[in-house]
């Protein structure tokens, strides 16, 4: 999407921060990427430090499309954690993280001198599914998020569902058959997210490992034995199995509970065309009356990006034509 | 709430569909019930018959006040089915009554010339609960029915959310630990259900029965078994455990998914004291950062029926004073 545009006269900022990096984007309104940057947050983690480097990287994009600070005019946060989008608050980061109470809005208001929105970022990935994405025209969906942790963006009625106290989707704590039988604690990952995440399919692996069994090293990312299963190795299938029906089980639930006709999956486990592909056969054998369609993410790794895009255009002022706003 | 009123200028009518039986209540505009009318549905399963019997109850109940038919303004009827209130059709009931697209609403219209309202029964509950009972002033809960059936009615920013095809709340059908892994298909009851539905636990009391176990009898209803418990009988105690836990799962899940922060406890096993307290304290247990709160339905059986009212008050143009009014 990197385009070879003119400066435009006007643009937005979008930031993704994740668990290891902090991205940002710089873009006009029609989500056209102007500028990217990009940066590693191992060992940043305080919310100065990571509000100093959100705002290094929207500098850094403003000067790499030669683009002047004046004619920026908004940004959007994208944060992995419970976020008060009506008071720009951060309530808490996972565990990784740790912020609790984080006026990051103001924060970023009063370094850049732009209004700014925040958000959950699974939410904005699902805002940005619906604007550019997978989800267009739809009105009722859900983006599950499967990477490290495991996450969902609730639209319904063309509205981000939120919650009472901004929490909802934390789908990754779901208790199905063949998960714990006792919820988590909330400063551990979900009962769910320790099996279906990156460290969860990676851990089963290793468990299970042992070099009768397969040639293949015991070291692997879950995408890795992802994608030896696609091939048909035999270990590396039985995992991708049970990570499918693991899905299949949450998505049926959710299903049950919202009915709610489409699901859209992203993040970097579950960008996997193999986890989708599996999760679809499990749900087709299941014979459901109104079964939903699953479908992977069209946005790939720019779904929260451009969720945060469009989260500062709707604060700049630029009106949506997609079904989703941002705003509760 | 039988009340020695004078007969009132206006009134409306509320129905109440169940499995073996249908009610109705006549009412004045504060849900002050001033007639009521029962009979058995057992053998009466066809749209015709039913509706017929509707009609003979309300008009039961108005000649039962004194009250005469240009008094009526509107009628409410809830059915345990999907039913699209938009076109005040019922699309599917469960594979007890075996309806399937029947135009409820236009039939009682043309019946007892008023305008009506029909809507999926444990909906109605939750708004009878909203309007006169646990969950006033709740913007955001669950009703969990839980009877011969289990099924939720979901209020979500202070309204109902039926689901794109009507068919939210189907709860009863959700996979957990310890239920089927498999899902339950549509005309057989759900996976949950038929652990936690009134059959189910009847069921499960007969299949551990042995004279050796208890002195009680084999054949006990699911509240009776629940009474027992209450008593300390091992066995029944053991039933009750497993129930609560499989709720106190279903409730969990729930609120993850939708951070829900109050349950309402109905139908006729939910309604049992035991069970409520039972969840309430394995919720307890697990040490939830932001557990729900879990109540018992503060109108009981007549939830369902107030909730009919308040949608007949609506139609009639009654404004509600409630949180959740039925209209989508």
């Amino acid at each position: 999407m990197q385009a070879d545009l003119p400066p435009a006269a006007a643009c937005v900022a979008g930031i993704d921060v994740g668990g290891t990096s902090l991205r940002v984007a710089l873009a006009d309104e029609t989500g056209t990427i102007l500028a990217r940057w990009g940066g590693s947050t191992v060992g940043v983690r305080t919310p100065e430090s990571v509000i100093r480097m959100m705002c290094e990287g929207v500098r850094k994009t403003l000067s790499q499309a030669g683009i002047s600070a004046a004619a920026l005019k908004a940004v959007g946060a994208g944060v992995p954690g419970i976020t008060d989008t009506e008071n720009g608050m951060v309530i808490a980061t996972s565990y990784l993280m740790g912020w609790r109470n984080v006026p990051l809005r103001s924060c970023l208001e009063q370094e850049l001198n732009v209004p700014a929105a925040v958000d959950n970022d699974v939410n904005l990935a699902a805002v940005g599914e619906s604007w550019l994405g997978a989800a267009q025209q739809s009105r009722d969906f859900v983006f599950m998020a499967i990477g490290t942790g495991v996450g969902a963006g609730i639209v319904l009625d063309g509205h981000l569902y939120r919650g009472s106290c901004w929490a909802a989707g934390e789908v990754g704590y779901m208790l199905l058959p063949g998960t714990a039988v006792i919820p988590a604690r909330s400063d551990e990952p979900g009962a769910l997210e320790s099996l279906l995440g990156g460290e969860g399919i990676r851990a089963q692996w290793e468990q299970r490992w042992c070099a009768e069994k397969t040639q293949l090293p015991k070291t692997l990312s879950a995408t890795e034995i992802f994608d030896h299963a696609g091939d048909g190795e035999p270990l590396a299938r039985a995992i991708l199995c049970e990570s499918a029906t693991l899905l299949a089980y949450a998505i049926y639930d959710i299903t049950r509970i919202l009915n709610c006709p489409l699901f859209v999956l992203g993040g970097s486990v579950g960008l996997h065309p193999a986890l989708g592909e599996a999760t679809r056969a499990i749900l087709e054998k299941w014979k459901l009356r109104q079964g939903p369609r699953v479908m992977q993410s069209a946005l790939g790794a720019d779904a929260q990006l451009l969720g945060a895009i469009r989260a500062a255009l709707d604060v700049a002022g630029v009106r949506s034509q997609s079904v989703v706003s941002p705003a509760k």
